[in-house]
Protein backbone atom coordinates (compact mmCIF):
# COMPACT_ATOMS: atom_id res chain seq x y z
CA UNK A 1 0.00 0.00 0.00
CA UNK A 2 1.56 3.32 -0.51
CA UNK A 3 1.46 6.38 2.16
CA UNK A 4 0.64 9.88 1.77
CA UNK A 5 1.52 12.87 3.58
CA UNK A 6 -1.24 15.50 3.00
CA UNK A 7 -0.41 19.15 3.99
CA UNK A 8 -3.60 21.04 4.55
CA UNK A 9 -5.13 24.03 5.71
CA UNK A 10 -8.61 24.85 6.51
CA UNK A 11 -11.41 27.53 7.95
CA UNK A 12 -13.05 25.96 11.20
CA UNK A 13 -15.21 28.13 11.52
CA UNK A 14 -18.49 25.84 10.32
CA UNK A 15 -16.64 22.35 11.38
CA UNK A 16 -16.78 20.37 14.62
CA UNK A 17 -13.18 20.36 14.72
CA UNK A 18 -11.22 17.68 12.56
CA UNK A 19 -11.98 14.26 14.25
CA UNK A 20 -15.24 12.38 12.07
CA UNK A 21 -18.39 12.68 14.28
CA UNK A 22 -22.01 10.88 14.22
CA UNK A 23 -24.05 14.01 13.98
CA UNK A 24 -21.70 16.98 13.39
CA UNK A 25 -19.83 17.63 10.37
CA UNK A 26 -15.67 17.74 10.72
CA UNK A 27 -13.17 18.29 8.92
CA UNK A 28 -11.76 14.25 8.25
CA UNK A 29 -15.67 13.52 6.85
CA UNK A 30 -15.20 16.10 4.32
CA UNK A 31 -11.82 15.20 3.33
CA UNK A 32 -12.36 11.41 3.47
CA UNK A 33 -15.55 11.82 0.99
CA UNK A 34 -13.78 14.17 -1.02
CA UNK A 35 -10.32 11.46 -1.37
CA UNK A 36 -12.82 8.78 -1.98
CA UNK A 37 -14.48 10.46 -5.07
CA UNK A 38 -10.93 10.68 -6.32
CA UNK A 39 -9.34 7.90 -5.78
CA UNK A 40 -12.67 5.39 -6.22
CA UNK A 41 -12.12 3.73 -3.33
CA UNK A 42 -12.84 3.92 0.88
CA UNK A 43 -10.41 5.73 2.55
CA UNK A 44 -9.53 6.38 5.69
CA UNK A 45 -7.12 9.70 7.24
CA UNK A 46 -4.55 9.78 10.41
CA UNK A 47 -4.39 13.54 11.63
CA UNK A 48 -1.39 14.98 13.42
CA UNK A 49 -4.43 16.57 15.90
CA UNK A 50 -7.85 16.45 17.08
CA UNK A 51 -8.48 20.54 16.69
CA UNK A 52 -11.60 21.47 18.72
CA UNK A 53 -14.43 23.26 16.89
CA UNK A 54 -14.12 26.32 15.15
CA UNK A 55 -10.23 26.16 15.26
CA UNK A 56 -8.46 26.86 12.16
CA UNK A 57 -5.57 25.01 10.59
CA UNK A 58 -2.76 27.28 8.38
CA UNK A 59 -0.90 23.60 8.07
CA UNK A 60 -2.48 20.56 9.52
CA UNK A 61 -0.83 17.06 8.27
CA UNK A 62 -2.32 13.63 7.93
CA UNK A 63 -1.73 10.34 6.28
CA UNK A 64 -3.87 7.64 4.30
CA UNK A 65 -2.76 4.94 2.62
CA UNK A 66 -4.26 3.59 -0.96
CA UNK A 67 -4.07 1.55 -3.96
CA UNK A 68 -4.26 4.08 -6.23
CA UNK A 69 -1.44 5.14 -8.98
CA UNK A 70 -2.62 8.35 -8.57
CA UNK A 71 0.67 11.20 -8.60
CA UNK A 72 0.95 13.02 -5.54
CA UNK A 73 0.62 16.33 -7.54
CA UNK A 74 -3.06 14.72 -8.87
CA UNK A 75 -4.25 14.34 -5.41
CA UNK A 76 -3.36 17.93 -4.30
CA UNK A 77 -5.03 19.28 -8.08
CA UNK A 78 -8.00 16.35 -7.23
CA UNK A 79 -8.78 16.75 -4.18
CA UNK A 80 -8.79 20.52 -4.12
CA UNK A 81 -11.32 20.55 -7.23
CA UNK A 82 -13.51 18.32 -4.95
CA UNK A 83 -13.28 19.82 -1.61
CA UNK A 84 -15.43 23.17 -0.81
CA UNK A 85 -13.57 26.73 -0.45
CA UNK A 86 -12.69 26.04 3.34
CA UNK A 87 -10.52 23.42 3.34
CA UNK A 88 -7.27 23.21 0.74
CA UNK A 89 -4.74 20.83 -0.06
CA UNK A 90 -1.12 22.58 -0.42
CA UNK A 91 1.28 19.55 -0.62
CA UNK A 92 1.03 15.95 -1.13
CA UNK A 93 3.86 13.70 -0.80
CA UNK A 94 4.29 9.58 -1.05
CA UNK A 95 6.02 8.67 2.24
CA UNK A 96 7.61 5.49 4.36
CA UNK A 97 4.41 3.19 5.16
CA UNK A 98 5.38 2.99 8.36
CA UNK A 99 5.06 6.48 8.86
CA UNK A 100 1.60 8.42 11.54
CA UNK A 101 0.94 11.91 11.49
CA UNK A 102 -0.14 11.50 14.69
CA UNK A 103 2.23 9.25 16.46
CA UNK A 104 5.63 10.47 14.55
CA UNK A 105 4.69 14.51 14.99
CA UNK A 106 7.29 15.21 17.50
CA UNK A 107 5.92 18.92 18.34
CA UNK A 108 3.34 21.76 16.91
CA UNK A 109 3.06 25.32 16.88
CA UNK A 110 -0.07 27.30 17.55
CA UNK A 111 -0.84 31.11 17.10
CA UNK A 112 -4.04 32.82 19.08
CA UNK A 113 -5.08 36.21 17.37
CA UNK A 114 -6.87 38.61 19.58
CA UNK A 115 -8.53 41.91 18.67
CA UNK A 116 -8.07 44.08 21.04
CA UNK A 117 -11.16 46.87 20.55
CA UNK A 118 -13.93 48.15 22.02
CA UNK A 119 -15.55 48.00 18.37
CA UNK A 120 -16.25 45.00 16.72
CA UNK A 121 -14.10 44.36 13.06
CA UNK A 122 -16.41 42.32 10.63
CA UNK A 123 -13.55 40.98 9.03
CA UNK A 124 -12.00 39.67 11.84
CA UNK A 125 -15.18 37.93 12.29
CA UNK A 126 -14.59 34.21 13.50
CA UNK A 127 -11.25 34.55 12.49
CA UNK A 128 -10.27 35.97 15.96
CA UNK A 129 -11.00 36.54 19.55
CA UNK A 130 -12.27 39.80 20.86
CA UNK A 131 -11.22 41.83 24.12
CA UNK A 132 -12.36 45.22 25.13
CA UNK A 133 -9.57 45.85 27.94
CA UNK A 134 -6.68 47.34 26.82
CA UNK A 135 -4.49 44.02 26.42
CA UNK A 136 -0.14 45.24 28.16
CA UNK A 137 1.31 42.94 25.10
CA UNK A 138 4.75 43.71 26.56
CA UNK A 139 3.74 42.65 30.24
CA UNK A 140 2.07 39.57 29.28
CA UNK A 141 5.10 38.62 26.69
CA UNK A 142 7.06 38.22 29.90
CA UNK A 143 4.96 36.27 31.71
CA UNK A 144 4.19 33.72 29.00
CA UNK A 145 7.89 32.93 29.32
CA UNK A 146 6.96 30.71 33.12
CA UNK A 147 4.88 28.39 30.84
CA UNK A 148 8.58 27.24 29.04
CA UNK A 149 9.75 23.56 30.01
CA UNK A 150 8.56 20.54 31.02
CA UNK A 151 5.68 20.54 33.88
CA UNK A 152 2.26 18.58 34.46
CA UNK A 153 -0.02 21.15 32.91
CA UNK A 154 -3.01 19.87 34.99
CA UNK A 155 -4.13 23.08 35.62
CA UNK A 156 -3.99 24.08 32.12
CA UNK A 157 -6.18 20.57 30.84
CA UNK A 158 -9.81 20.45 30.48
CA UNK A 159 -11.58 18.14 33.23
CA UNK A 160 -13.33 16.56 30.08
CA UNK A 161 -9.29 15.55 29.46
CA UNK A 162 -8.97 11.46 28.91
CA UNK A 163 -5.22 11.75 29.25
CA UNK A 164 -3.21 9.80 32.34
CA UNK A 165 0.54 11.59 32.17
CA UNK A 166 -0.75 15.43 31.28
CA UNK A 167 3.32 16.08 31.34
CA UNK A 168 4.29 18.34 28.13
CA UNK A 169 7.11 20.41 27.17
CA UNK A 170 6.75 24.47 25.83
CA UNK A 171 9.86 25.22 23.51
CA UNK A 172 8.60 28.89 23.03
CA UNK A 173 5.85 31.03 23.80
CA UNK A 174 5.42 35.03 22.78
CA UNK A 175 3.63 37.43 22.59
CA UNK A 176 3.41 40.70 20.04
CA UNK A 177 0.99 43.42 19.17
CA UNK A 178 0.71 44.83 14.96
CA UNK A 179 -2.10 47.99 15.51
CA UNK A 180 -5.14 46.49 17.27
CA UNK A 181 -4.20 42.61 17.03
CA UNK A 182 -3.10 41.07 19.58
CA UNK A 183 -0.60 37.29 18.75
CA UNK A 184 0.14 34.70 20.93
CA UNK A 185 2.42 32.09 19.54
CA UNK A 186 3.34 29.20 21.20
CA UNK A 187 5.16 25.72 20.66
CA UNK A 188 5.35 22.49 22.43
CA UNK A 189 5.94 18.67 21.80
CA UNK A 190 2.01 18.51 22.74
CA UNK A 191 -0.52 19.68 23.93
CA UNK A 192 -3.53 18.85 26.69
CA UNK A 193 -7.25 19.07 25.40
CA UNK A 194 -7.91 23.06 25.56
CA UNK A 195 -4.39 23.84 26.86
CA UNK A 196 -3.31 26.79 24.63
CA UNK A 197 -6.95 27.86 25.20
CA UNK A 198 -6.76 27.47 28.88
CA UNK A 199 -3.02 29.32 28.72
CA UNK A 200 -4.00 32.18 27.03
CA UNK A 201 -7.39 32.64 29.47
CA UNK A 202 -4.73 32.53 32.05
CA UNK A 203 -2.83 35.36 30.69
CA UNK A 204 -5.68 37.65 29.72
CA UNK A 205 -7.17 37.09 33.85
CA UNK A 206 -3.25 38.49 34.50
CA UNK A 207 -3.34 41.64 32.01
CA UNK A 208 -6.75 42.30 33.69
CA UNK A 209 -6.24 41.84 37.18
CA UNK A 210 -8.02 38.77 37.93
CA UNK A 211 -4.76 37.13 38.61
CA UNK A 212 -1.98 37.79 39.83
CA UNK A 213 1.48 38.74 37.98
CA UNK A 214 4.31 36.02 38.33
CA UNK A 215 1.87 33.72 39.48
CA UNK A 216 1.92 31.01 36.70
CA UNK A 217 4.60 28.59 37.97
CA UNK A 218 2.55 28.61 41.12
CA UNK A 219 -0.45 27.68 39.24
CA UNK A 220 1.06 24.83 37.43
CA UNK A 221 2.08 23.69 40.83
CA UNK A 222 -1.33 23.67 42.00
CA UNK A 223 -2.45 20.84 39.04
CA UNK A 224 -5.73 22.38 39.47
CA UNK A 225 -8.05 23.54 36.69
CA UNK A 226 -9.58 25.88 38.87
CA UNK A 227 -6.39 28.15 39.44
CA UNK A 228 -6.07 29.01 36.04
CA UNK A 229 -8.14 31.42 33.74
CA UNK A 230 -10.81 30.98 31.72
CA UNK A 231 -11.09 29.12 28.64
CA UNK A 232 -10.93 31.68 25.34
CA UNK A 233 -13.58 30.87 22.46
CA UNK A 234 -11.75 28.73 19.60
CA UNK A 235 -12.43 31.32 16.70
CA UNK A 236 -8.94 33.04 16.81
CA UNK A 237 -7.18 29.48 17.28
CA UNK A 238 -4.86 28.91 14.45
CA UNK A 239 -2.57 25.27 14.38
CA UNK A 240 0.22 26.89 12.65
CA UNK A 241 3.02 24.26 11.74
CA UNK A 242 3.39 20.53 12.85
CA UNK A 243 7.09 19.32 13.46
CA UNK A 244 7.81 15.86 12.96
CA UNK B 1 -32.51 68.24 12.13
CA UNK B 2 -29.27 66.52 13.66
CA UNK B 3 -27.23 64.94 10.51
CA UNK B 4 -24.79 62.50 11.72
CA UNK B 5 -21.48 61.13 9.65
CA UNK B 6 -20.72 57.47 10.44
CA UNK B 7 -17.82 55.55 9.52
CA UNK B 8 -18.56 52.36 9.24
CA UNK B 9 -16.96 48.79 7.68
CA UNK B 10 -18.65 45.51 6.08
CA UNK B 11 -17.54 42.25 4.54
CA UNK B 12 -19.75 42.31 1.28
CA UNK B 13 -19.56 39.09 0.67
CA UNK B 14 -23.05 38.22 1.06
CA UNK B 15 -24.75 41.76 0.11
CA UNK B 16 -25.88 42.97 -3.27
CA UNK B 17 -23.26 46.13 -2.72
CA UNK B 18 -24.44 49.06 -0.29
CA UNK B 19 -27.38 50.32 -2.50
CA UNK B 20 -30.94 49.39 -1.30
CA UNK B 21 -32.85 47.04 -4.34
CA UNK B 22 -36.34 45.77 -4.05
CA UNK B 23 -35.24 41.85 -4.32
CA UNK B 24 -31.92 41.69 -2.77
CA UNK B 25 -30.39 41.88 0.23
CA UNK B 26 -28.07 45.38 0.30
CA UNK B 27 -26.16 47.12 3.05
CA UNK B 28 -28.39 50.03 3.13
CA UNK B 29 -31.33 48.05 4.00
CA UNK B 30 -29.32 46.26 7.09
CA UNK B 31 -27.99 49.61 8.41
CA UNK B 32 -31.34 51.36 7.86
CA UNK B 33 -33.10 48.89 9.57
CA UNK B 34 -30.85 48.50 12.37
CA UNK B 35 -31.06 52.51 12.66
CA UNK B 36 -34.58 52.22 13.07
CA UNK B 37 -35.08 49.73 15.84
CA UNK B 38 -31.96 51.61 17.64
CA UNK B 39 -33.59 55.06 17.15
CA UNK B 40 -37.68 54.57 16.92
CA UNK B 41 -37.59 56.31 13.18
CA UNK B 42 -37.75 55.64 9.85
CA UNK B 43 -34.00 56.74 8.42
CA UNK B 44 -32.47 57.01 5.25
CA UNK B 45 -29.03 56.95 5.16
CA UNK B 46 -26.75 58.30 2.21
CA UNK B 47 -23.93 56.39 1.40
CA UNK B 48 -20.38 58.08 -0.12
CA UNK B 49 -20.37 55.08 -3.13
CA UNK B 50 -22.45 52.13 -4.38
CA UNK B 51 -19.86 49.51 -4.14
CA UNK B 52 -20.82 46.72 -6.62
CA UNK B 53 -22.20 43.15 -5.07
CA UNK B 54 -19.54 41.20 -3.19
CA UNK B 55 -16.89 44.67 -2.40
CA UNK B 56 -15.71 45.13 1.01
CA UNK B 57 -15.70 48.52 2.69
CA UNK B 58 -12.58 49.19 5.52
CA UNK B 59 -14.41 52.71 5.73
CA UNK B 60 -17.73 54.00 4.03
CA UNK B 61 -18.99 57.21 5.14
CA UNK B 62 -22.67 57.93 5.23
CA UNK B 63 -24.76 60.36 6.31
CA UNK B 64 -28.44 60.54 8.27
CA UNK B 65 -30.88 63.09 9.58
CA UNK B 66 -32.66 62.05 12.96
CA UNK B 67 -35.05 63.93 15.33
CA UNK B 68 -33.36 61.77 18.45
CA UNK B 69 -31.65 62.99 21.20
CA UNK B 70 -29.26 60.04 20.95
CA UNK B 71 -25.10 60.22 21.46
CA UNK B 72 -23.02 59.64 18.57
CA UNK B 73 -21.48 57.51 20.76
CA UNK B 74 -25.13 56.09 21.45
CA UNK B 75 -25.12 55.75 17.97
CA UNK B 76 -21.84 53.60 17.26
CA UNK B 77 -22.05 51.25 20.63
CA UNK B 78 -26.17 50.75 20.09
CA UNK B 79 -25.77 49.88 16.44
CA UNK B 80 -22.96 47.65 16.35
CA UNK B 81 -25.64 45.77 19.15
CA UNK B 82 -27.63 45.29 16.58
CA UNK B 83 -26.51 44.84 12.74
CA UNK B 84 -24.74 41.47 11.99
CA UNK B 85 -21.35 40.73 12.58
CA UNK B 86 -20.67 41.36 8.81
CA UNK B 87 -21.02 45.28 9.58
CA UNK B 88 -19.50 47.71 12.13
CA UNK B 89 -20.10 51.19 12.52
CA UNK B 90 -16.06 52.48 13.46
CA UNK B 91 -17.09 56.30 14.72
CA UNK B 92 -20.03 59.21 14.38
CA UNK B 93 -20.12 62.68 14.48
CA UNK B 94 -22.25 65.39 14.40
CA UNK B 95 -21.79 67.37 11.18
CA UNK B 96 -22.97 70.83 9.68
CA UNK B 97 -27.18 70.00 8.58
CA UNK B 98 -25.67 70.44 4.39
CA UNK B 99 -22.91 67.67 5.12
CA UNK B 100 -24.13 64.96 2.37
CA UNK B 101 -21.16 61.76 2.19
CA UNK B 102 -21.79 61.37 -1.62
CA UNK B 103 -21.58 65.32 -2.89
CA UNK B 104 -18.91 66.50 -0.84
CA UNK B 105 -16.59 63.51 -1.44
CA UNK B 106 -13.59 64.57 -2.70
CA UNK B 107 -11.61 60.95 -3.55
CA UNK B 108 -11.82 57.91 -2.58
CA UNK B 109 -8.75 55.20 -2.17
CA UNK B 110 -9.68 51.15 -3.44
CA UNK B 111 -7.56 48.67 -2.64
CA UNK B 112 -7.25 45.35 -4.44
CA UNK B 113 -6.22 41.75 -3.19
CA UNK B 114 -4.83 39.09 -5.40
CA UNK B 115 -4.14 35.63 -3.79
CA UNK B 116 -0.85 34.53 -6.94
CA UNK B 117 -1.28 31.02 -6.50
CA UNK B 118 -2.19 27.86 -8.14
CA UNK B 119 -3.22 26.37 -4.80
CA UNK B 120 -6.44 27.85 -2.97
CA UNK B 121 -6.02 29.13 0.30
CA UNK B 122 -8.95 28.82 2.39
CA UNK B 123 -8.41 32.26 4.12
CA UNK B 124 -8.86 34.34 1.14
CA UNK B 125 -11.95 32.57 0.30
CA UNK B 126 -14.75 36.04 -1.03
CA UNK B 127 -11.87 38.31 0.24
CA UNK B 128 -9.06 37.89 -2.58
CA UNK B 129 -9.35 37.23 -6.22
CA UNK B 130 -7.22 33.98 -7.28
CA UNK B 131 -4.61 34.09 -9.99
CA UNK B 132 -2.66 31.13 -11.15
CA UNK B 133 -0.23 32.92 -13.43
CA UNK B 134 2.73 34.45 -12.07
CA UNK B 135 2.53 38.02 -11.58
CA UNK B 136 5.01 40.46 -12.02
CA UNK B 137 4.15 42.89 -9.65
CA UNK B 138 6.83 45.39 -9.86
CA UNK B 139 6.48 45.63 -14.04
CA UNK B 140 2.40 46.33 -13.13
CA UNK B 141 3.41 48.64 -10.52
CA UNK B 142 5.53 50.83 -13.42
CA UNK B 143 2.38 49.90 -16.18
CA UNK B 144 -0.04 51.53 -13.55
CA UNK B 145 1.86 54.60 -13.40
CA UNK B 146 0.25 55.18 -16.97
CA UNK B 147 -3.27 55.48 -15.15
CA UNK B 148 -2.24 58.81 -13.50
CA UNK B 149 -3.87 62.37 -14.58
CA UNK B 150 -7.03 63.48 -15.66
CA UNK B 151 -7.96 61.14 -18.82
CA UNK B 152 -11.92 60.08 -20.08
CA UNK B 153 -12.18 56.92 -18.58
CA UNK B 154 -14.56 55.56 -20.91
CA UNK B 155 -12.93 52.51 -21.93
CA UNK B 156 -12.77 51.39 -18.55
CA UNK B 157 -16.07 51.72 -17.21
CA UNK B 158 -18.72 48.95 -17.95
CA UNK B 159 -21.43 49.56 -21.09
CA UNK B 160 -23.91 49.36 -18.26
CA UNK B 161 -22.45 53.26 -17.26
CA UNK B 162 -24.84 55.47 -17.29
CA UNK B 163 -22.54 58.63 -16.48
CA UNK B 164 -22.56 61.15 -19.50
CA UNK B 165 -19.45 62.34 -18.07
CA UNK B 166 -16.47 59.97 -17.81
CA UNK B 167 -13.93 62.26 -17.27
CA UNK B 168 -12.04 61.48 -13.98
CA UNK B 169 -8.30 62.29 -12.30
CA UNK B 170 -6.43 59.32 -10.89
CA UNK B 171 -3.94 60.73 -8.09
CA UNK B 172 -1.82 57.16 -7.33
CA UNK B 173 -1.57 53.78 -8.38
CA UNK B 174 0.70 51.48 -6.97
CA UNK B 175 1.22 47.74 -6.82
CA UNK B 176 3.19 45.51 -4.73
CA UNK B 177 3.66 42.08 -3.16
CA UNK B 178 3.97 40.74 0.25
CA UNK B 179 4.74 36.43 -0.27
CA UNK B 180 1.98 35.59 -2.73
CA UNK B 181 -0.26 38.61 -1.89
CA UNK B 182 -0.15 41.21 -4.61
CA UNK B 183 -1.75 44.31 -3.55
CA UNK B 184 -3.27 46.93 -5.92
CA UNK B 185 -3.85 50.25 -4.14
CA UNK B 186 -5.53 53.39 -6.65
CA UNK B 187 -7.35 56.63 -5.36
CA UNK B 188 -8.69 59.16 -7.31
CA UNK B 189 -11.83 62.18 -7.45
CA UNK B 190 -14.00 59.69 -8.02
CA UNK B 191 -14.69 56.00 -10.28
CA UNK B 192 -16.82 55.02 -12.89
CA UNK B 193 -19.14 52.07 -12.77
CA UNK B 194 -16.78 48.85 -12.65
CA UNK B 195 -13.76 50.78 -13.39
CA UNK B 196 -10.87 49.94 -10.65
CA UNK B 197 -12.05 46.38 -11.21
CA UNK B 198 -11.27 47.00 -15.04
CA UNK B 199 -7.99 48.75 -14.68
CA UNK B 200 -6.89 45.82 -12.56
CA UNK B 201 -8.41 43.05 -15.16
CA UNK B 202 -5.84 45.22 -18.05
CA UNK B 203 -2.91 45.51 -15.80
CA UNK B 204 -3.46 41.45 -15.33
CA UNK B 205 -3.79 41.11 -19.07
CA UNK B 206 -0.50 43.17 -19.64
CA UNK B 207 0.98 40.69 -17.37
CA UNK B 208 -0.18 37.77 -18.68
CA UNK B 209 0.83 38.88 -22.67
CA UNK B 210 -3.18 39.46 -23.59
CA UNK B 211 -1.81 43.38 -24.11
CA UNK B 212 0.74 44.87 -25.04
CA UNK B 213 3.16 46.58 -22.36
CA UNK B 214 2.76 50.60 -22.29
CA UNK B 215 -0.79 50.41 -24.00
CA UNK B 216 -2.87 51.81 -21.34
CA UNK B 217 -2.29 55.38 -22.70
CA UNK B 218 -3.62 54.11 -25.59
CA UNK B 219 -6.44 52.07 -24.63
CA UNK B 220 -7.51 55.53 -22.81
CA UNK B 221 -7.27 57.20 -26.02
CA UNK B 222 -9.82 54.75 -27.64
CA UNK B 223 -12.77 55.82 -25.69
CA UNK B 224 -13.74 51.86 -26.08
CA UNK B 225 -14.53 49.11 -23.52
CA UNK B 226 -13.55 46.16 -25.88
CA UNK B 227 -9.42 47.69 -25.92
CA UNK B 228 -9.22 47.27 -22.35
CA UNK B 229 -9.17 43.97 -19.97
CA UNK B 230 -11.75 41.74 -18.06
CA UNK B 231 -13.12 42.88 -15.57
CA UNK B 232 -11.81 40.79 -12.64
CA UNK B 233 -14.50 39.66 -9.91
CA UNK B 234 -15.33 41.80 -6.78
CA UNK B 235 -13.72 39.59 -3.97
CA UNK B 236 -11.16 40.97 -3.86
CA UNK B 237 -11.96 44.89 -3.83
CA UNK B 238 -12.09 46.81 -0.66
CA UNK B 239 -13.10 50.58 -0.57
CA UNK B 240 -10.44 51.66 1.65
CA UNK B 241 -10.76 55.40 2.63
CA UNK B 242 -13.10 58.24 1.58
CA UNK B 243 -11.76 62.19 1.16
CA UNK B 244 -13.75 65.17 2.26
Amino acid sequence: MRNFKVIMAYDGSRYHGFQRQSNSLAVQQVVEDALKKLLKEKVTIFGCSRTDTGVHAREFVFNFFSESTITPRGIVYGANDLLPDDISFFSCVEVDELFNARYNCIGKEYEYIIHNSEIKNPFYYKKACKHWFEIDAELLNEQSKDFIGTYDFKSFCSTDCDKDITVRTIHDFSVSREGDIVKFKVSGDGFLYNMVRIMIGTLLYINDGKIDRDSIKEIIKKMDRRKAGKTVVPDGLYLNKVFY
